[in-house]
């Protein structure tokens, strides 16, 4: 006999067939006894009216692995619309600790802290699991709009010998005797390698050793990044995200249906084209719209991100909102200035529902102008010979951004915390599981 | 007027395009001169009988980054058939520096060191980067194959709290204030997955702080991890195993077929099952045909994987080979043993042309399994507690296996050295480019 994932069972009324999964839950009501076995896919349900049916269940636990076989039948008021009886039980693996918490209530009920502790079972509900479909499908539908666009993907070194961007906020590790430093991003390397293949992206972790202790900060966390070159400027950049961010949101709302559903998620508004306003103008409406004065400051508050984001919702109708020009003196060293006004910088943030979710922009690509950068910064030339070494030898204009995987899942999912989004997180206080 | 890429000038015969790259090499001969310029995709041809035309390009030397428009002719003697004519030249990036070594040659003439150091531009050469697109078109496979076999995609953490699976290689981070360690693979990570998703993937670095300075070994390399629930044994996974490699042949065959060609690259025969032989029949082999007795040794020696790699390609038409039922002494605690003798496990490795490819078995499922597996190999509980959690919460019988990416491309290549197959090696010795 077959044996079928949960979610192939509606196929097959009329037909017996096993499934395999873990013991979600057992109601045995005596007269009537319903068991919901879970796979890897969904949940089935199996009714028996004979209570000795469940004889090979006696003194298990839920989460035991069984094999149970029956005979597909429509029955409206099961989950699917259908349910197996006449049923045989078999077990695999069988359980008799007890959960730390229960997985099989529609809602976990336990602290986030517990819940990280014991991810290796948590991440078994259904709406766990869900979130983690969903930042795989995200994965998937990035790279295959990137592919299509003639991008190759790359997998660049973590261990470095330097930090990638300044000397703070990054782990050191032991290396033969010397210092090595996990890479902060693939931001040197995708570069790099623009000059190879012209249209690069790489999918990895990345390492902050920032001492934060927020929600939406972890210290390792997946980068969903791009790099190409011949641009324009950085609205060569926004128009390719904003491409990219329209595949993603359509493939999930087809691949991920069901995920969307079981979690509530209502997928953000995407115009035809994203609103943009400048660093300068954000500021100013700032001021006008809530009466903060935040002009000459080099950055946005999360604050103000949010106002920003409630602008855009209600003036442009957009869940999305570029915020472009932010001023040189909070962007890296390789971020190109505006031409037409050098205090400004040719980046942007991507704002969703007020957060900022990707951070991008046009880079420098003459070597002379990375010379004076780093002069600029004080920065030494030397730990970057390698990189710099690249642009000595021609590397067209090119420009990038890197999205945050799980900044990803959380602001579409409108979770309360990062940790959420995460599969195990690490931060200060957690390297375990 | 259009920008195209090279490898699409052949559509636009009799059209005047716009081509954006790289000055791959210049041939001014006087009455007639030629340009190649080479993009993130291909090469393209331009010729000019008038020496004007060329005025631009002077005092610059290759690697500069130009715009070129021109009229598609058709020419049989020119790279691909067609060439531009009645250019316009216009020069974006212009580069003075001669590059350390030429890149516009067909062989590459560096030592292998020189090319590392000067990785950044050295991997511009047609030759080595057709490696890493064909790297990239075997993680795209890889992908491909398990997505549809309804894998679940992973990222697990890349800091963890202690080593993966002995105390030894493993390099230390300092994190704050404590002490953590890179993974040396994903294993108990995917394991504790398939209590999730059932079937899992995950293609990310793996770091081994091993001391080797050979040309088999780097300490940072891709790995490309599976791991499925619900198996027979360790026989499921090389089934699964077979097909997998089976698709990424065949896929790269496709789409990277000019990259092949280019690298002088014959796929490996695969027949409709790959051979296997049993570990103790290995060993008996090699003693009736080459005269040496390792029996009761517990691993093959390099000399003797070569010695099978000959015989499956001579007496089974095959250039994979399955060994089978390594010695449980040699392999981690988590290897399930053959239930029939426990001193082989279910295990296997999968040598490609006589070199191993591919590690894979099944592991233990039950927690008590564990229990006795780590008090046999003199190893605490408590490191492992987290795994151990979902062991002790029903874990169906599994397996899997991880295909190092850079291995699978040497072997594919018959290149002499696998840092020729990485993108920015990491060793003793080297920590940049």
């Amino acid at each position: 006999m077959e044996h079928i994932r949960t979610i192939q069972v509606g196929e097959h009324v009329g037909q017996r067939v096993k499934l395999a999964g873990w013991l979600h839950q057992v109601r045995a009501l005596g007269k009537i006894n319903f068991i919901l076995v879970r796979d890897g896919y969904g949940i089935a349900q199996a009714m028996t009216l004979d209570p000795h049916a469940l004889a090979p269940l006696n003194g298990l636990a839920s989460e035991s692995v069984v094999e149970i076989a029956g005979m597909v039948v429509a029955e409206p008021q099961a989950p699917g619309g259908v349910e197996l009886r006449d049923i045989a039980l078999e077990v695999i693996s069988p359980v008799t600790d007890a959960l730390p918490f229960p997985i099989n209530k529609r809602v976990l009920h336990a602290s986030l802290d517990t819940l990280l502790d014991h991810a290796t079972v948590a991440l078994r509900h259904p709406a766990r699991r869900a979130l983690f479909r969903l930042s795989a499908g995200i994965m998937a539908a990035f790279r295959e709009f990137l592919n299509d666009a003639g991008f190759t993907e790359i997998q660049s070194p973590k261990l470095v010998a330097s930090a990638t961007e300044s000397g703070a906020n990054v782990f050191a590790v032991e290396y033969f005797g010397k210092k090595a430093y996990l890479a902060q991003s693939p931001q040197f390397y995708k570069q790099i390698m623009v000059g190879v293949f012209e249209r690069v992206y790489e999918i990895g972790p990345v390492f902050r050793a920032e001492p934060h202790d927020t929600t939406r900060h972890v210290n390792e966390y997946v980068s969903m990044d791009a790099e190409f070159g011949f641009i324009a400027d950085h609205f060569s950049v926004t128009t390719l995200l904003t491409a990219l961010v329209r595949h993603i949101l359509t493939r999930v709302s087809e691949r991920c249906a069901a995920d969307l559903k079981l979690l509530d998620v209502h997928l953000p508004t995407l115009p035809a084209a994203i609103p943009h306003i400048h660093f300068r103008d954000a500021q100013q409406l700032i001021l006008e719209r809530h009466g903060e004065d935040c002009r000459g400051e080099p950055d946005l508050a999360p604050q103000h991100e949010r106002w920003l984001g409630e602008w855009a919702r209600a003036a442009q109708g957009s869940d999305f909102l570029f915020v472009t020009g932010y001023p040189m003196a909070k962007r890296p060293f390789y971020t190109h200035p505006d031409p037409a006004d050098p205090t400004y910088s040719n980046s942007f943030d991507l704002l969703l529902r007020g957060t900022e979710l990707v951070t991008g922009g046009q880079r420098l690509h003459r070597y002379a102008d990375y010379a004076a950068a780093l002069a600029r910064a004080r920065l030494p030339l030397e730990p970057f010979a390698y990189y710099l070494e690249a642009m000595k030898h021609g590397m067209p204009p090119h420009g990038g951004f890197a999205i945050g995987l799980e900044r990803f899942v959380m602001q579409l999912c409108g979770l309360a915390n990062l940790r959420e989004a995460t599969l195990f997180p690490r931060d200060q206080h957690r390297l375990t599981p």
